[in-house]
């Protein structure tokens, strides 16, 4: 989910409290807040933790609320935790530790150690295109022997590894996320658990029936979904920034369209161009 | 300078104060806390500004104290500013946001709009082995035409970029500090305003000479104590880790053989291995 | 295919009229030589016609044969596309000149005018693994509307590029082959054209299996065939090497034990060590 | 020394030999040919033979000639080496091979094994940012125990590594070239043994006196010197390609415009833009 905001320092809460419906009329299974795609990181601390609050409140057991703690420091990472655990949250969802390039032993001694201090569920994330560090292999085995891990999320693009990390968790079931929402649809007719599509913010119908028809390995049915997925990629997510400047600000382009929430991007990030907003408008126009 | 700790949560004060003894007896021109070898981005906030705040005491005016601001929150970075100012500091080193991979656009919007936000002066940070962006030479060419930028820090160690970097500053004589020390002394040879060298926590009066031998270009001088630099280099920083991870706990463990401070390392980095330890400590005991 | 060596200067022809034979009997429907896996590159020019010539006269036209083209020399790449052609091969498959970085511009100059100087029949190969530069979307919507070229070899494991090729190709049916034969089978399930799997030199018959059962929507049936190939994976191309070269020692040493051919690997790559090969003998008992 | 060519196919005789004059002329110690500046692998191997004939034949023992020998193919290479020797070459300049991603190991196996068919002295050519893998500096230190290497050519740029270097090649005095000749000034005041600066090509003189006013530690003479280089560097190597290609065609440009040779490059790279072609014109006229 991404993070209405007014302005730098003020959620946008009418947008948030619009937008979760929108989610939960259009059938997600959870709700992922303050990972890459809800801007955690560019947060400072007291509004992560009001949105974690409001967006508990206001979802209200209905469908699971997971959060990301993405950070450089411990200590802050933990605490985020506690926070999480105190509104309600139902799982954590923890990534590297975002500032120095560390080998996977310091990886698993910050990971192991940071999941001891939490008391809710966690799941893994991992975001080597951002973090610098991808969970290894034999990592990740050796983390989720910890019965408090109970899922991935993988946003690597990578399906090799992916291909891997299904093998360790197949015998146990463990849900294996797919973070490119493109690559959704293939992750689930092999096997993986489902997604964290950020598209899934405007649509999200569309990716909610993609999981369905893969999982029930309908492949015509959801061929033809993942070209509407395709043609979202090609659309919101044009432009000449990075990845997720690109995606972040064409969903909340669209979302603003939508009339569901304000398209304001907290710094470092920009809105998206009036070329594409006009390429968007038109897009939704013609849906 | 190094952050000394007894732990994930509590400053080596007693540390700190012999450190920052040790260095202005040594000589140096000024004290630069919360960069990548203070390790500012894995301290909790609140630990943070115990340390600007100890440090600004203890120095006393006696240097310019320098304060690193890395984060991924510009609203938690301008803070952090003011409270350096706050406490005494005299400038802040401004390095780019630590998470998303973004553009020139974005990184010249962040740090223009962060600057205004300052009062005190401030020193550029460029950093990419660890924010993932460059200043690019034109984004630094706008941003130093801010009379508010009085310096510039590149850890690069990459003399062509510093070399462009270099015919920028000439005109008006401001200081552009290498990062690596094995670089600190050709970079002075060729025009360079100084350095910010980890080795220098312990060794200060060393890199004090290489920069005053250089800068008179006396190059027989600075080849011979560039020598020992470069030994320092092979025994302090060595191990299997990444850069940061070996520099920092080669430093902490000589510190502690020579009996300054204690040599926790918060995570996700880790104290120098007993081999190593075995090793820094032969090299103290022969020098 | 890969290339039966004795020495660094001659072929194992026998070698190679085995594992031709191996091939054609396991069901393959084309044989692809002188690419990364073959260690085109690293063959001296006489050497690599000697190979299309023989291969071309032992297959006899049962199966096409295509031929890798990858070199830094223009001049060099059209003559052997020449040759190719005189030994009756099928198709010649152009990757990317190997050595400087190049803009897109170059790499359509130079794979346009590479075609024009060429009469077969053109495959694009993209590995920017190891020719660095990657063809864009655009520059291959550009070069395929070439009727020369009939179809895309995509190495790069990446599955976000992989699908909006895809999207590209699926007007006309151009054939978009998958590299990695870890990702064949999710590749063909959304309509990929097939691949040029390396453990097909052992294993032909399995890769045959899944293409067609992925081709057929059989899900279950595919999913459980790609469990073996993750296990051929694990085995076959472990150590502590780049990618390439496991792949190489360990399809050559699986090879050699399946008395097929020679496992001498032409410089820089070397053979299997013998822990490996040990691993692989038992592999091989144990399937 | 920049290959002048008539076209793809043809070396431009009367271009090669006024080059050679002005190089001599301009006080040169040497001249390396069918180096990456060279566009060594970019030309077919009969025309590289052509051109070390001719090379050698004009310069007659003037200074020594040193030929690069950069390709995927060991035999190939053994072949090149052997060309040069019987041409009257001074010695090779032996790169990794240009392919694979190679370990360590197999690089020293491959250049180990060269040099023993090779009867010339040898340098060895660092160039990661072509040939994918650096020359280690233990690989480095290994190899130069072997007598028949003489010397280093460093292009990584990068000078950490080559004050590393340095320390291994200062017992002996070995010669440590330096690539990039905006490094080739600071490089040769702490102890560096010369440059092969591809802007020489087009200005001789200006190169060979910075080499000897550094080597004569004479700073200030070396500084103002050095600032006529970085304009070269501006003007000559700007442009929107990579960067081989950028020098490249600003050399090639500038030598047609003081009618030495013609500006053709051989593929993938191409000309000046004429927007660059006019930007260097009005250089050349202003020197």
């Amino acid at each position: 989910m991404v993070t209405p905001l007014l302005d730098e320092d003020t959620l946008d809460l009418k947008g948030c409290e619009k937008l979760l419906e929108h989610l939960i009329k259009g059938g997600v299974h959870g709700v992922f807040i303050l990972g890459t795609t809800g801007e955690g990181p560019s947060l400072k601390q007291s509004l992560q933790l009001e949105l974690i609050q409001f967006v508990c409140g206001q979802v209200a057991g209905r469908v699971p609320v997971l959060v990301g703690v993405m950070g450089a420091s411990f200590k802050e990472a933990a605490r985020m935790a506690a926070s999480a655990e105190e509104y309600g949250a139902y799982a954590v969802v923890v990534a590297p530790p975002i500032f120095y390039q560390i080998s996977q032993d310091e990886l698993y001694g910050f990971t192991n150690q940071l999941i001891r201090e939490i008391s809710l569920p966690v799941y893994l994330y991992n975001n080597p295109g951002l973090t610098k560090v991808s969970f290894g292999v034999e990592t990740i085995e050796k983390l989720i022997r910890n019965p408090q891990v109970i899922g991935i999320k993988d946003s690597s693009a990578d399906m090799s590894y992916y291909n891997r990390l299904l093998e360790l968790t197949r015998p146990s079931g463990m849900p294996l996320l797919m973070g490119p929402e493109e690559l959704l649809m293939e992750s689930v007719l092999i096997g993986g658990g489902g997604g964290v599509p950020g598209g899934g913010n405007a649509f999200p119908e569309l990716f909610v029936k993609i999981y369905g028809s893969a999982k029930a390995g309908k492949l015509e049915e959801a061929l033809s979904l993942q070209r509407e997925v395709m043609k979202i990629s090609r659309t919101l997510y044009s432009g000449s920034g990075y990845g997720s400047s690109n995606v972040i600000n064409g969903i909340k382009c669209a979302l603003k369209h939508l009339d569901i929430c304000n398209d304001y991007l907290a710094q470092p990030l920009q809105k998206a161009s009036p070329e594409k907003e006009k390429k968007i408008r038109q897009f939704l126009a013609a849906s």
